[in-house]
């Protein structure tokens, strides 16, 4: 009997099936793929890229939107800080079952603190023997010019006439702390985190080199190795 | 641009790989087997053979169990009436991403309440042209008599002696409709149900035969047609 959070008398069921079988299964390595950057960056792009790519080398993959899991498992949530930081909670909890279950999970959402992606990463093992990196970031870092400018949402105009406060914010953030010279990720020896800066070519064309970046990165279609005491 | 739950500004993003796409990968029907019941009537045993079932097939399932959602996505939630509702509706949400990632999704937790099952079940469509029963209920409708014989979390034993009065609430709702002669689900015309009694087996050879009885029923196995518009 145990005590976690609020809950009390509660116990742990141990998966029928562990997740190496079900990694077996699937013929892959299960990880998740944290994509952060600026309303406008691209993630959605990316992520939708990455995910059909990755289907057509006949890996399993799901994508979690924040835009989308705000319409359901989120929707209780709106854009205070608290909220802002169970949001991403959320999703690190479900990115975590995505692993579990075998799939590499895309998890596209702005988040811009640290701290709150800090814990979603903390949620997974940092490292196993089958899995170098089964959490990587990827940072859309690219200029906020290049983001007001694309604009998909409209987002950066109701912005600036003061319409949206939560964004304002947001972009605070960022802006503030690239005036500060601070680089907002962790530095990059870090190797489960993956940068990308605006390199000048298309955005279509980054878009193709950045799936393969992940892809190699990540190691995802590296080939899967049952463990040998797996067998 | 939409308003959704506490949410504005939020915009609906299409998946790159559709949920049919994601079933033609893993040569399976993805759907919900949502298993409720007392404690100790047998649903994480269930659940845990079904999963363990299906893996010798060859199909990808995946177990949302109740108390371990407890100790990470459901954690800020306790007992109280609208935590269960909560807790319940996080399941059904999470259930349903599952369901569209291609798994066949076994989610088992007590969920007494029949407006919050249904509320789940309303989150996933009927059915359509390629899954007849994408979500069914498995109610373990063991005699409370047994449960408590079983009692495999002491939790009985707590809750007679009083130190646990969620789950004497949870026994009221069953009794005393049982004491009402009120059938407390869905009556058996509905086709996304399945009701199991005790029937005199061993609690092994029942939970065999439960097993055999939910991939007949919900045709998990079925061999898997991608309509003709998929292709």
């Amino acid at each position: 009997m145990s005590t976690v959070g609020n809950s009390t008398n509660i116990f742990w069921q141990e998966s029928p099936v562990g997740k190496l079988e079900r990694q077996k299964l699937l013929h892959q390595k299960s990880c998740v793929v944290w994509i952060t950057g600026l309303s406008g960056s691209g993630k959605s792009t990316l992520a939708c890229s990455l995910s059909r790519e990755l289907f057509t080398r006949g890996n399993l993959s799901y994508v979690l939107d924040g835009d989308n899991l705000r319409h359901g498992l989120n929707q209780d949530l709106g854009f205070k800080a608290e909220d802002r930081t169970e949001n991403i909670r959320r999703v690190g909890e479900v990115a975590k079952l995505f692993a579990d279950a075998g799939l590499i999970c895309i998890a596209s959402l702005i988040s811009p603190y640290r701290k709150d992606r800090d814990s979603c990463r903390a949620m997974l093992p940092n490292a196993n023997f089958i899995e170098a990196k089964p959490f990587s970031f990827v940072f859309m870092n690219m200029p906020l010019t290049l983001c007001e400018e694309r604009d998909p949402k409209g987002l950066y105009k109701l912005a600036r006439a003061g319409k949206i406060k939560g964004l304002i914010d947001c972009l605070r953030t960022f802006v503030d702390r690239k005036i500060a010279s601070l680089f907002p990720f962790s530095p990059p020896t870090n190797n489960n985190m993956h940068t990308y800066m605006g390199n000048g070519l298309s955005f279509k064309d980054s878009n193709k080199g950045f799936v393969l970046c992940i892809i190699g990165f990540t190691g995802i279609d590296d080939p899967y190795e049952p463990p040998l005491n797996c067998e």
